[in-house]
């Protein structure tokens, strides 16, 4: 099987090669630690059976549909549903089209999180390509129905200790609530992402904004009775054992504005007559308003910032988001996250997590900020960059100024449950890779590669997301 | 011959390096694809001897002068023509002077390429330097006198397949139309590009557009005029092999403006009352026209973004343009690129391939647009970045997001006709060497290195400029 | 001692690694030249003893300090004196602190530094650890009262040759005044770093015009008067060594202003109505000032651009400056050097010298100006890119297009004597594998590499610096 080599992305060379084949054993098999996610509650609290092959791998897979649409293929031919509702192809010839140009995948971690889920999931040994596609679809298809392919079985057979879900400040969390009763919370636990209601780009942010008031009974029509709203939508998220908050935002920005100023701002966002200067304005000092809050809960703050969403309108009107035309743009971080740090950068209780599209901010930026703010940790790399040459761009960037103990171990950030081992796995390969190239240059003792090794696979996300 | 090792670029250890050299015999010989280009079209037409060694390789590389002038020499003393007639250093002059500062061209790509070339061309072992400067200059001198070293028996012996030169939109394309006679168009052909039409801040601007309304007999007056005088001119030069139009902007700016914007936009062209920011909408609007040009004629967009041009005023005056004082600056492609993808990124018929000197873009902002736009492809590295690192650093960044079958392939973009082998055996080097080393880490197998080779070394740019 | 290995830093494979080791003896005791740092020099004037342990390895030291606190540790803990003059931790307790702490700063350069200190300085084999952290301290408490440690004496095994340090304009050079009649001068030297002056957003501005008008006795009031004072005191700093003038920006602007705005706007300045935008176009201004002034007296000008200084207010009010909450920013040579390159860009007299903390710069902007402009050379990886992976991304980014010849060598900027040889250690160490990686890969031959390692670790400093 020269496709899933038992030694794929260790150094080519040695001694580094073999100091990475021996760290590697000790950390492949810890559990995983998965705090930051979108998998769907629902598949935890109904344990159901997952549909056929295409829906489980093609269409869900923004990296995927995106990279076969840059080379002409149409959404349509690959099962994406559209809004319009005109039919679009089913399971098995999307799948065809798919296995027909897998080799555009060459190199890329799509193909590394593929191989190893089919491998990993149902015991595939075959690469995918046009001759092996019907039987591929057939080997899952039919696993699919057995026990062993169920979520929870899924979770237990990738020894996931816990994993978060992630939901919008609104959602009811019914899910969560079912698995409250069944008494699977904290292994699985939700995240609080109130993009939903601090973002006034959103259309619905007036509507939003009222039905936040009503769900947790404060007047939010005051600044203050808003943050209120959020300090008891905190709580009740931390009943399903959310340990953290998400926050989504296209800029790093952030503010520390007056009171009347806040009153003021909250009063154009409610009466709908805002506009894109305001609504970066309102982010950026619902982000100081969140971290103080964290400040009070302990809540551990992430930042996901930098992305462009929806760039192509075509898409969006045809189809929706999350589909592949979200760009990074580049990001600010030191003006960006004065004002928030100025405020309670110092506070022992804060904690903010931050992941990255533009690189460049690693060692001018984030390396340097982590490596003095007792609040902040650089997240690991991130969507496009979580990949072997990302990765190692990030531990190259970060790790001689913040170390390795202000980085937040690492995350999948996935939608695909079936990729999770393959990237963590992608990931304990490269440090394990990253530590062996230093032992190999005599910059760091084995036995300190072997403490990082373990800590960056395991420890260092538990004590980031301050998971008990 | 140390300085010109046969296994120059490969990877230092194995395996890397076995597989590296495996790799490499397959794609030495591959003919070579030029699709764009600097190179005198009168070389092909007129089929003459070149002049003296100096004016071969040192007065005409603005690579190799600007390192020259940065130690301190001057222009006077290395031969470049003044603009006020002064006398410059004699040839063999200059190039004592040359090869007596030959040292400080160690780890350069331009010594790469005088080394190669000189060995190539002239079957010169020695190194360049003050002892044997003067024999090699014989040699050379000596063998231009020769049927082997006229312009078509050096493409023949460089097995060039096809070579684009670069013509502005007011060339009366007289070489090629002498080339057409000689029915060597087809292996010979032009590009369209149109700057001295589009770019406002060029003084001759509202005389070059009279001149395009007369030769295109299209009254350019009216926006819709215009774009009927480009589209009649792209007509012409396809008459003489174009299969691509080309455009050296300032930054990635496009804009999308409406009819009556447009029409007031060239009225204050046509005035000449506009400013810098009129300039800089109206490149970027004309950036969109060309490419619903394209989506119509299928002409290859390729832009050239981000160069600050002539940013030595002493120079400028002195000598003229295209001498070394061009440096690269911060380019944006997402936002740049909105108004011209989101009008039509989706048109099949479209191909936009772009040149970057900002390598920040190329995992954050390029890797991820040519990795979802069908109609979006980055171009090889550029002018600075067209050097072993630089192509290392790219295909580093781009490859896990864009895949290996988003990138257009090689093109040597140089003025230097003997350096052009030179150039594409570096690129193919690095990417044995590159190949080589993901086949070390069992990233990639053996297999699909070798298609992966070829593609890069010769299919890919066939296909991305849609030579038939 | 597995923690200082003697083939530390050098290529983990052969034979780049082979090479290394050839050429590291060459350069590994070639003399000390320390162009550019901030020693004290009452250290020189006095040779006394220094303090304890903590005093030295750990409260000056901002890359520790930040380290620690990036990690929750308490700057009071860690003995770092208050403004409110509140007691502190003492010596060894901050010390035991730091020991405690030490596994913190795996892979970082600050460990490199202490180990190679400790080890340099006192003999010690052991590495700082709780268990070892009492008898490191009482190794070192012993040593600092016998002459060995004395300021002299280091410098003397050190090899130093040549240190420089910085002083403020208005500095009255009294320990170099002494030193002249020591006779040390020569080999120290200081700096002339007018900052105290040509920053208008000093509190003290005014004040400090003033009196910088009645040490040069020159009326600072017209501008011509202001650029006498300059004059003046440089002439004053050659007096005691100085070679060179060190310019810390936050930005790379300069600017070329007539007569009339340059009055106006030191009338501004002196009558204490400028606001930020004055303040940058001041500093702008002065850096031009300051190159005309170099091509008249020769001196070298540094620039030191793009840190964001003293981003927490908290530590700024609680202990002051230069405790590790500087944070670099984006920087621009490309537009910001233009006035001052396009006034005397090319007057064979002006060596400019830029220092780097935006990476992003060093393959877009900084080589390509280097490679170009006679006045224009590269100076070492800077701050938190004095490192052995900075040093990797600086040297791949710059030599392509700057080539070997237009880096200013290495200097270590440092605060920390004892940190000296182990700084210059690590760029000699980076610079053999750098060349043992290329050798290696046979992209320049030994003889060369040779060369190259000798220049980049001792002459190139003396060469760039116009050290006699």
């Amino acid at each position: 099987m020269t496709h899933l080599h038992p030694d794929r992305l260790f150094p080519a060379s040695e001694p580094a090669k073999a100091i990475a084949r021996e760290l590697y054993p000790e950390v492949r098999d810890l559990p995983l630690i998965c705090p930051h996610g979108h998998t769907d509650p629902s598949w935890f609290a109904d344990n159901g059976r997952f549909s056929d092959p295409a829906a489980l791998f093609l269409t869900p897979d923004h990296y995927v549909l995106r990279m076969l649409r840059s080379r002409g293929l149409s959404y349509d031919d690959l099962g994406v549903p559209r809004k319009d509702g005109k039919p679009v192809a089913k399971g098995r010839d999307a799948w065809r089209l798919f296995a027909a140009n897998y080799y555009l995948f060459a190199g890329t971690p799509s193909k590394t999180w593929v191989d190893h889920s089919l491998n990993w999931a149902f015991g595939i040994e075959e690469e995918l390509s046009p001759e092996t596609a019907d039987a591929i679809y057939d080997t899952i298809d039919a696993a699919l129905a057995t026990p062993e392919l169920l979520p929870h079985a899924l979770l237990d057979r990738a020894r996931v200790e816990v994993i978060a879900t992630t939901e919008f400040a609104l959602d009811p969390l019914v899910h969560h609530q079912k698995m409250e009763q069944d008494g699977t919370i904290g292994r699985i636990r939700t995240t609080y992402r109130p993009d939903d209601v601090t973002d006034p780009s959103r259309a619905a942010i007036v509507e939003n904004l009222q039905k936040f008031g009503e769900i947790t009974g404060e007047n939010i029509t005051t600044w203050s009775g808003l943050i209120n709203a959020h300090r008891n939508r905190r709580e009740f998220f931390r009943r399903f054992g959310a340990v953290a908050t998400d926050h989504g935002v296209p800029t790093a920005n952030t503010a520390d504005l007056s009171a009347p100023e806040k009153q003021a701002l909250l009063d154009k966002v409610l009466s709908g007559r805002h506009d894109a200067d305001d609504a970066e304005l309102f982010r950026a000092q619902m982000m100081t308003e969140m971290a103080l809050l964290s400040v009070e809960d302990g809540m551990v703050m992430q930042m996901h910032a930098g992305s462009r969403r929806n760039t192509d309108p075509l898409l969006m009107a045809e189809r929706g988001t999350d589909l592949g035309a979200d760009i990074p743009g580049t990001t600010d971080y030191v003006n960006g996250l004065k004002a928030l740090l100025s405020r309670c950068g110092n506070e022992p209780n804060l904690r903010l997590i931050t992941f990255v599209l533009d690189e460049t901010t690693y060692a001018r930026e984030l390396a340097p900020m982590a490596g003095y703010w007792p609040s902040l940790m650089i997240g690991p790399p991130w969507w496009f960059h979580d990949s072997p040459q990302g990765i190692r761009r990030y531990l190259d960037q970060v790790v001689e100024t913040a170390g390795f103990y202000n980085l937040a171990g690492f995350n999948d950030d996935t939608r695909a449950l079936l990729s999770i081992p393959a990237r963590h796995d992608v990931w304990r390969r490269e440090v394990c890779g990253f530590l062996g190239r230093w032992v190999g240059e005599n910059r760091i003792t084995k036995s300190t590669a072997r403490d990082v090794a373990r800590h960056l696979s395991y420890q260092a996300a538990k004590d980031a997301y301050r998971i008990k």
